[in-house]
């Protein structure tokens, strides 16, 4: 995966996500796309459902899309409607999980090395670099734990919890568990779905106070908003998000529908 | 993905697969590509390591390479490696085959939908359509159904097991079983290592002889050498082929290591 | 499983759990059981490394024990074990919460009902009744969510966070997430070590706040101190607790182990 | 688990299977046992749907039943309902199959052995002796090689293929592959129906030929008829078969349906 500008030096194997492309398929995607929620038309008055250059040149390099196919399509929409069962919603949510903690641990650093085959071949191939964990954001972050194990055995997961405080109505940390030697190691940071930022930027706070840089922050969602992922990026340049679909709807019902509470 | 061929045409999200880039890319792989086993030299003394114009020209479109990354690359070179346990290798050959059951799920056909998001937005995505199946390879395509079945919870899959005649030694075929009404469905054909392509073509004339069209089979495979590929297509250029490395060292002790048996 | 006192009434197939028996089991199992921690013998001063004919009469018919054998003792083994990996920690962790659950599910109430085979023949089987979620007491707790979905694919599960007071170092519910209707459900509390029992008391408190009745809560644990067995029973005496080894010496490391954090 | 005759000797954790009892508990649970299948009265003519004292002394120590509870009865009836379906049937064969797994690995030789735990103390506990292995019975055995997988990482798995000889009709062996020092090892066959026994005894024959010793040979089910059960230990006397029913009406319809094959 690359970045979203460089698709003149690289061969972009990415959606592609300039303003024109995300607009037309977001048109597509969106049937009233016109008619999005009064939240959203906050955000997002300008451009309406498609996503503008100057959010582009905002968000830049840090925002990375999975490339975009018909079997990622296929479990966003099943995501997205409303009549999925939630066994069904569970099963797809689990494998769409999957495929970005797949593309997040690509984003790791890794050394060159070379092994042996059993036929007595020299394969020169790679091997990340140790130090990584995992941090999920309460609630529905968790749903991204099992996941991440799914992919890495035994890979340490720390856990914040943030809430508004009943009565400043401030985002307050509740909760914040981590592997006591955070600060050297690189983070997958997992919330699926970024809405406002918010919550995630007081998690990264909470991150950076316990030493992590920003730079080997890793942000693994799987729906943002425009302005989620603008936001985070302005307050945070150095992180990187990763995400399967921007758009101004952003399927706010998951972790209610993943855990089955309300 | 796309074909290996029309990169002119589309944005090309694939690992290259001309002759240059990947003559390139093997040889920094294989330290010693130029030592290739003797069976590779049989199959492929014209163009050494790499693969050669003529043998893309031969292979053609029907021939996919999942995007190579470095997540990728870490799970080939555990895989090969001889010094790999045996619980490493599965649970990384377990990773890699979903990432390529993925891929071969996106292969398959799909239809626009409309769907209503519990917020009251339309959304127009794809739903997959019904009518496809898995049928494994013994043994080593054995290794790829549990892959298959944590991606489809309830895809039929059938199985063929074909040996070499003790008398003849031609390939026969000791044992098919199949959904009954295969002739109407997508097969995903499951076998791990192409080396030489014979038992792949075998199986493929017993599908066919079942009914079904050989453009509606996907073989779904973690390497292949040049010439397996290639003798793939020869025989039935119809025929979808899913890879995630194309090398004339074909890692053969795959299945041997991963169930523990010889 | 039976409870521990009807052993006259009914076959027994359950651990025996009477003072002699888990005595000389015990003396068995641990070593130095006279070297208990000093934690251990505050509670336990009066009978050392077993458990009192007492304790027994004060627990009673609501601590059920999962049938010994030699496969959960190498489980509880190798999780007890300080040189385990994370990895087999892991795995025989999530392999024991596993037969735990099963369990749990047993305990549910269920109806008969009569299906038809197959073959035309009428059955007469058990289906459980609606109406039953989880409950995960952070953070150890959630350790145990994904074993429940193993063998529950769509159950709903609720949280709750107790952590202390920094100021008036009392517990406090922090965090209290669950289904809607859980006054009318049974629940599933997970929480894999009962030491003092504090944290299951103020856990049930709030599910009791919450309209749920405590002979419709069935705590799923590992482990647990008679200690800790005793508390939470004299509190709520109609809880039914399903652990696999009572102990004065209670694996704690669990949840730091199996996240990884400290 | 014990074995069904030493109840007076050791305290019965099992299903009873004494002749009343089984009876008993089958006429239950077959609401039309006396309308067993023509196949059926073939075998147990004499005896009805029940299990006679005779059956029970010719079978003797070797058949070993899972406790049944309700839990493993809803697993049953699900299984063999058939309006079940595909997706569910799977899950629930798979939850029944890793009970039986556990319970197979339970009967495997252990040794004791002394662990320290974080906190210091001497813990005594058991760990399993290396040399086992799985060996699945084609078709309808594969099933149960996940579940074997789920609970031993990295066990080797041997297969073997046997069918009825196309001109003279006999049971022949089609394929075998077996880890290579399989006769110094305890060997886990596994097979979910017996019916008429024939396929197990030709599997144990070929292993006999491998030098595997029958005492070393536990055989995982999960449904047995009398019948077959019978002619296993009658050919083979020291060999252990694991079941969870036995009832003269078998689901024969499991690997077909496990699969979605005819």
């Amino acid at each position: 995966m690359e970045s979203i500008f460089n698709k003149d030096t690289m061969p972009c194997h990415n959606q592609e996500l300039n303003s024109g492309a995300i607009s037309s398929a977001k048109q597509v995607r969106f049937a009233n796309s016109s008619e999005t929620s009064s939240d959203d038309q906050q955000h997002d008055a300008n451009h309406g459902a498609g996503i503008s250059n100057d959010l582009i040149l905002e968000i830049g390099l840090q925002l990375k899309l999975l490339p975009l196919n018909d079997q990622i399509r296929e479990l966003q929409t099943i995501i997205r409607d409303k009549t999925t069962s939630r066994g069904d919603f569970v099963f797809c949510a689990d494998r769409l999980i999957r495929l970005v903690v797949e593309e997040g641990l690509n984003q790791l650093p890794y050394s060159e090395c070379t092994v042996t085959t059993p036929t007595g071949h020299k394969y020169e191939g790679v091997k990340f670099e140790k130090g990584n964990c995992g941090v999920s954001i309460m609630r529905s972050g968790e749903a991204m734990e099992q996941g991440l194990r799914d992919c890495c055995r035994s890979i340490r997961i720390g856990k914040i919890l943030i809430q508004s405080d009943e009565e400043t109505q401030k985002a307050k940390v509740y909760y914040a568990k981590f592997p006591p030697d955070i600060f050297r190691r690189k983070v997958l940071l997992m919330y699926p779905i970024l809405s406002t930022g918010n919550t995630v930027i007081e998690a990264v706070k909470v991150l950076i106070e316990h030493g992590v840089q920003p730079k080997h922050i890793i942000l693994l969602s799987l729906f943002s908003t425009p302005h989620g992922a603008k936001s985070i990026i302005q307050e945070f340049p150095d992180i990187t998000i990763l995400t399967t679909e921007v758009h101004p709807v952003a399927p706010t019902h998951f972790g209610q529908k993943y855990f089955g509470t309300d």
